[in-house]
C-alpha cells in the first residue's frame, strides 16, 4: 500500500509550482483543488463550460524529477470531444475536469487572458493579480418538483448548490423570489447561480440566476477622480480586461477643484444632490461606453469596485462633504463600503454588488488606498515612497514593518493652473524643454509636432497646431532647466543679471521672466510661475520629509509616481526641482492610474479587499497641518533641490549648479526683494 | 478567599428561578446577564432608558434559603434618582443597572407588559413568549472627530458598538451612509443604533440610527388570509401588543376563493401584479390603522413577520401562484424568506426587515407553520392534532418524536358557501341551534338578538335584525342536532318518514328538508346542505385519519382548532358530526388565530424562527391525493360520526343515536337513491 502510494504519479502545476502525488485516474481539476491551485469551473466538472483548461508540458524536467508527457494524461474522452466539437478547444488544451492523471505530469494553468488564466492581467507595475473574485458562477441540475417532497423550487436548487458546490446557508437577493420558478423551467431544471460572498463572515448570497449554463460574468473597476473618471470592464471568469475607458467628471461644472465643489454644496441647498446625481450619471454613461466597447450586456455585470478621493467618495455615496472642507476634516465613513449596485443608482444586473475601498484619512482617500494596494509598500521590505500628485498630493511611505501617510496641499500649480502660460495637454502645448546652459537658448517639443523646435521642418509642422502654452508636466521641466542653466538661483529667483547675457531674460515689473518662445504668442515663464511651482513642490517635499522623519529614515529605496501627472513628468527633473527626495533614478517609476489598478485587484480578488482593509487600519496618518515642524521643512524645501538635504545620488548623474546666493536667508520672496533693492 | 466567596450574597431571579452568588456591589443587571436572565437595556447601564426595571421581593423565602429585603440592595443613587424624577419609576421599582447587590435577594423581573417584561403576552394557548427579538437598540457615546485618528464618524460609532455592546463586524444599511454624519452631530455625539441580527450566521447590521437615546422600537406580526388580513403592532422592547386590527383581503374582488384567484392570474396577463399590489396595499393600509391606534410612527417599526397560506405567500412576494393550482403543486419558495421591508413595498423605517415563516408544503403554508409554532405539537409528548379549517383544511398531527402534515380539500361548505340558507356571520344570522328530539321543534339564537328563539322578547328583538340565514359555524350545529334528534340518519339522509311526526320535515323534490324557521324568509336545511357538510367533514376526517395511520395511532390526546371557524363551533358538535376523531372534549380547544400568534412569536423571539425552520424540515408531508387509502377513509367518514371508527369518549358524554339504517351500503348518495326508489 505504502509502496503503491509512493508510486502514485507526481503532478506539478505551473506557474504556482505546487506539486503532489495523486492516484492514477484522479481528474486533473481535482488534483488542482486539493493543492489549492485556482482553476475556474462553472459547470462543476460536466465538460460544458470550458473554463478549466490546462496544458501538459512535455519533456524531462530534471530539476523536478518529472518526465512529463501527453501519454501521462488520459486520452480525450467523449465529453471532452463533444466540447471540442461544439466550442473548439485550442491545440494542446485539455479540460482538467475530464482529463485524468495517468503518470507524472507538469501541468500548465494557462496564463493567457482568453480562458481561465490564473494570472490574468499584468498591472502597470508588472505584478500579477491572482483571481479570487467575490462572485462565483455555479451551474447545477435541480430535481423536478415532487409531491412527496414538497421543497420549493428555490429550496431544491439550494440543496444542489450545497451538494455540488458546498454553499450552505445561502441567502437570496429578494428580486429573485418571483423569478426562480420561470428560470428553472426555462432551463429545463438546469440553472447557473451567481453567488456573492465577499468576506468570510458574510453569508453567501445568490445574486443572479440564468436558465441552463451561463458561462460569463463581468465586473467594473472604476476610479472616480475630480477631473476624470476611469473604468475597466473585466471578465470575472478569465480576468481579461475587455474594455477600458474614461470620461470627464461632469462635476467640473460645479467647480474645477474639490474645495470649490465643497463650497458649492455649502452654498446651494440641493448642491449635494446635484453633484451626486452628476457623478452617478457619468459613471452610468461610462458603463454604457465600456459595455458597448466590450460587447457586454449590463445584466452580465455582477460586481463593481470603486476608488475615489474622499470628497468624490462622499459625493458618490450621497454624503455631504462639507465636513471635509474644514478641520478636523472628519470623514463620515472611512471603512470599506459594501452594498448593492442599485443602492448607488447603478443599473447593472439587479443583484450586482458594489465595493468601495476604505479611505485612509480625511485627505487621503480610497484612491490612495487603491494605489497602496497596487504598489504594495506594506508587502515589501524596502522603503517605498508612493506619491499621487493632484491639487492635494497624497503621500504614502513605508514598508512591511510600518507605513505612514499624509496629504500635502500642493495647490493647483502642478496641474498648470496659476501658471501664466499654463494650458492643458493638447496640440500646440509645449511638452518638453531643454535650455542650453551656455547660450540660455531653449529648444522644445510641442504636442502634435514631430520635430523638436531646433530641428528641420519644425516651423512648418507647428503652423498647424500653433504654439499656445506650456502643459502641466512641462512646467516642471522648464523650471528645472532654468535652474540647471542658471537662469534661476537655487532659491528660485530669476537672475536679472543674466539679462545682460541673453535677450531671453526679460524684465517684468520688478522681477524678470524667461522668454521660452517668441511667436504669435509670447510664451514666458515668470517669477510668479517659478514661485507657484516652488510653493507646490515645497509642500509636497515637506510632506514627504515629515513622513520620513516619522519613520526615522534619511532616504527612500524606491519611488512610485501614481496618476497622470507622474506619467508625463521626467523623474530626473522632478528630483532636480526637489519634488521628491534623493533616490536612484532607476528606482523612480511612474505607475499610471495605480488607484484604478488597486480597484481592479480588489475586483478580481476579494483577498485584496481584506488586505487593504487591514492595511489601512495599520497605516499611521499624519496631519501635516498639526505638525509644528512642517513649516520649517516647507521653508527648506522652497530651495532647489533643497536648502539642507543633500542629493548624492542625483548629483552623481546630474551636475547641479553651484549654489548661487542671490539673496541671503529665506530664499524666494526675500531674494526677490533683495534683488529688486539692489537694482534700485 | 473561598470563605469570602461562600459568603457572597445569593440572588434569585423570578420567574426564571435562575440563581447565583455575586460579590457585594455587583449591579443587579450584571448578575442577571451572567445568569442568562433576559433584562432589556437600551442605554447600556446609564440609568436613562428605564428598560431594566426590577423589583425586590421582601420576605423569608425559606424554600430557597433566602431572606430578601430592600436593605439588601444599594440605596437609590443620584443617577437613578434623576431618572425617577424625570421619567417616574413605579413604587418599588429599581433600575437594575444602577442598583447593586448588598445581600441576599429575591429579584422579580416584572411580568407586566408596560416595561421590560420577560414574559410579554399570553398567547391564546396560555403559553408565554420569551423575548429575544432580531432587532436590538443600542445607545452609545461616540468620540468626536480627531485629526490624529482619522476614523470616519460611522467607524468611530462602530468602535463603541463593539466596545459597549460586543457587536463586531457590523454591516450598515446603505441608506444610512448619507445620514450618519448629521445624526451624530444632532445627538451631540450620542446615538442609538438599531442592530438587526436574525440568525447566528448572519452578520449583524445597523438598520437604523437616531440622535441621542431612542427608547422604543416596534414590530408587525401579520397573518395574510384569503379573506382577512390580521395584524398586531408590538413593542419589541416590552413585548406589549399596542394595537391589533384586521381588514378584508381586497383580492376578494379577483375571486372569493384561492383557486379562482389562481385562475385570474392564469387568465389575465397582469393578474399577478394586480393581486400583489392589492395585498401589499391592504397590508400598508392596515399598518396605517394599527399605527394610528397605537400612536406609533411607521419609522419606529423595525421588524415585521408574515404568515400566509401558500397562494397568499406567493402573491405577497410577487410570485406567480399558477404552479400551486395544479399537480405537483410546486412551491417556488418553501423556506423562510428574509428580506428588507422595502423589498415588498412596505414603507416602515427605511431599514426595517421582513421575515416570512417557511411553508410546509404546496397546500400547507406559512400560516400552518405559524399555527404549529404557536401550538407546538413538536414541543410535547402527547399526540396533538392541529386543524385549521378553511377551503382547504390544514392538518398537523404529532408530538416531539414525529410530526406529519397534510391538507384536505374540505371545500367551502364550512364557510357557509354551497349551503342553501348559508350567510356570513352578521346580525340576523342564526348562530346556535337546538332540536328537541321528542318534538323535533328547534330553538335557536340569532346574532344581534339577546334571547333564544323560545325565550320571551325574542320576536320583538328579532324584528330589528330579521332572521336571514344560517351562519357558517351554525350549520355544523344544526346538522349535528338533526342527527342527534333523528331527523337525519347516520348516513346523512333526511328521514322522510319523520314527516309524519313533524311538519318541520318537508318534501323537497325527491328528498326532504328540515324547516328551521318559518318567517318572512323560510330557513331550511336541505338534503343537499347535509350532503355538502358531509363531503366537507369526510374530507377533513379522512385527512386526519390518514395522518393517524401514518403515525400508527388510534386516538389523539388533544385537539386544537385554529382559525375563526374553530372559534365559533362547539367542539362537541364537531365531534358528533365526526369532523374530528374521538377525544376527551375538554381537550378540544379553539385557539383563535394561531397562525398570527406564531407570527408574533417569531417577531418577538428569533429563536422561534430557527425552531419553526428546523421543525418544518422534520415534518413529513402527506399528499392526500396520492394515498390510495384516502378514498376508503373518505367513504367511511361520510357517516356520522363515522362508519367504522368508534367514539367512546364522545359516547360517554353524548348519547349518540342508535345506528338507523335507511339504506344499505355506502351511506349518503346511495341511501338517498334507495329511499327515493322506495317512495316511487
Amino acid at each position: 500500500m505504502t509502496d503503491a502510494l509512493e508510486k502514485d504519479p507526481l503532478v506539478l502545476f505551473m506557474p504556482s509550482g505546487k506539486r503532489g502525488r495523486f492516484p492514477v485516474g484522479t481528474p486533473v481539476l481535482e488534483a488542482a483543488r486539493q493543492l489549492g491551485v485556482y482553476v475556474e469551473s462553472v459547470c462543476g466538472g460536466r465538460a460544458t463550460c470550458g473554463r478549466c483548461q490546462i496544458e501538459v508540458q512535455e519533456g524531462n524536467f530534471a530539476k523536478h524529477g518529472i518526465i512529463s508527457s501527453n501519454d501521462h494524461i488520459s486520452p480525450v474522452g467523449p465529453k471532452e470531444k463533444r466540447y471540442a466539437e461544439v466550442r473548439t478547444l485550442p491545440e494542446g488544451r485539455r479540460l482538467s475536469c475530464s482529463a485524468s492523471i495517468q503518470g507524472d505530469l507538469v501541468v500548465d494553468v494557462p496564463q493567457d487572458t482568453v480562458v481561465n488564466a490564473q494570472v490574468v492581467r499584468k498591472a502597470a507595475s508588472d505584478r500579477v493579480i491572482e483571481r479570487n473574485p467575490a462572485v462565483h458562477l455555479c451551474y447545477v441540475e435541480v430535481d423536478e418538483p415532487d409531491m412527496h417532497k414538497p421543497l420549493g423550487d428555490l429550496d431544491r436548487m439550494k440543496v444542489m448548490l450545497e451538494k455540488d458546490w458546498g454553499y450552505s446557508d445561502l441567502q437570496v437577493a429578494p428580486y429573485l423570489y418571483p423569478e426562480v420558478q420561470k428560470i428553472l423551467r426555462k432551463g429545463n431544471w438546469t440553472v447557473t447561480a451567481a453567488i456573492h460572498r465577499d468576506s468570510p463572515t458574510s453569508r453567501p448570497t445568490i445574486v443572479a440566476l440564468w436558465p441552463g449554463l451561463h458561462n460569463e460574468a463581468y465586473g467594473l473597476a472604476c476610479d472616480i477622480g475630480s477631473t476624470t473618471i476611469a473604468m475597466h470592464l473585466v471578465s470575472l471568469l478569465s480576468g481579461r480586461v475587455v474594455a477600458s475607458s474614461g470620461t470627464s467628471n461632469p462635476q467640473i461644472r460645479f467647480g474645477e477643484d474639490l474645495m470649490s465643489r465643497v463650497s458649492y454644496v455649502m452654498m446651494n441647498p440641493d448642491g449635494r444632490e446635484a453633484m451626486t446625481k452628476a457623478v452617478r450619471q457619468a459613471v452610468s454613461e461610462l458603463t454604457d461606453k465600456v459595455c458597448a466597447e466590450g460587447g457586454v450586456a449590463r445584466t452580465d455585470i455582477l460586481d463593481s469596485v470603486f476608488v475615489a478621493n474622499p470628497i468624490m467618495h462622499h459625493l458618490f455615496l450621497g454624503i455631504d462633504p462639507t465636513e471635509l472642507g474644514q478641520a478636523p476634516f472628519a470623514l463620515a465613513v472611512s471603512g470599506a463600503v459594501s452594498c448593492e449596485a442599485k443602492d448607488i443608482d447603478l443599473a447593472l444586473n439587479p443583484g450586482a454588488r458594489t465595493y468601495l475601498l476604505p479611505c485612509i484619512a480625511g485627505h487621503v482617500g480610497a484612491d490612495a488606498a487603491g494605489a497602496t494596494l497596487a504598489e504594495g509598500p506594506h508587502r515589501q521590505d524596502r522603503m517605498m515612497l508612493l506619491v499621487d500628485v493632484g491639487t492635494n498630493a497624497e503621500i504614502v511611505l513605508g514598508n512591511s514593518a510600518r507605513t505612514v501617510a499624509a496629504s500635502s496641499p500642493t495647490g493647483p500649480a502642478f496641474e498648470g493652473a496659476e501658471i501664466s502660460c499654463g494650458q492643458r495637454a493638447a496640440p500646440g502645448a509645449i511638452e518638453r524643454v531643454r535650455i542650453d546652459a551656455a547660450t540660455l537658448e531653449p529648444r522644445f517639443k510641442v504636442i502634435g509636432v514631430e520635430p523638436w523646435s531646433d530641428e528641420p521642418g519644425f516651423a512648418e509642422a507647428a503652423e498647424k497646431t500653433g504654439i499656445t502654452g506650456i502643459c502641466g508636466s512641462a512646467i516642471i521641466e522648464v523650471v528645472a532647466e532654468m535652474y540647471l542653466s542658471g537662469v534661476i538661483s537655487a532659491d528660485g529667483v530669476v537672475d536679472g543679471n543674466m539679462a545682460e547675457r541673453s535677450p531671453r531674460i526679460l524684465p517684468n515689473g520688478r522681477t524678470f521672466s524667461y522668454l521660452l518662445h517668441d511667436g504669435a504668442q509670447k510664451i514666458t515663464v515668470t517669477q510668479n510661475d517659478v514661485r507657484a511651482i516652488q510653493l507646490a513642490k515645497a509642500a509636497l517635499y515637506a510632506g514627504i520629509k515629515l513622513l520620513m522623519e516619522k519613520l526615522g529614515v534619511d532616504s527612500v529605496d524606491t519611488i512610485r509616481f501614481a496618476g497622470a501627472f507622474g506619467s508625463f513628468i521626467d523623474p530626473k527633473y522632478a528630483m532636480v526641482l526637489g519634488l521628491i527626495p534623493d533616490c536612484d533614478l532607476a528606482e523612480v517609476k511612474a505607475v499610471g492610474n495605480a488607484a484604478g489598478t488597486g480597484a481592479l485587484m480588489a475586483l478580481l480578488n476579494r483577498g485584496h479587499r481584506r488586505e487593504i482593509e487591514e492595511t489601512v487600519t495599520r497605516i499611521e496618518k499624519i496631519e501635516t497641518a498639526l505638525e509644528p515642524h512642517f513649516q520649517q521643512l516647507f521653508i527648506d524645501a522652497m530651495a532647489m533641490p533643497n536648502k539642507v538635504d543633500p542629493f548624492p545620488k542625483l548629483s552623481a548623474v546630474v551636475t547641479l549648479p553651484e549654489r548661487k546666493i542671490l539673496a541671503d536667508g529665506d530664499g524666494g520672496e526675500g531674494g526677490g526683494r533683495r534683488r529688486r533693492r539692489s537694482r534700485d
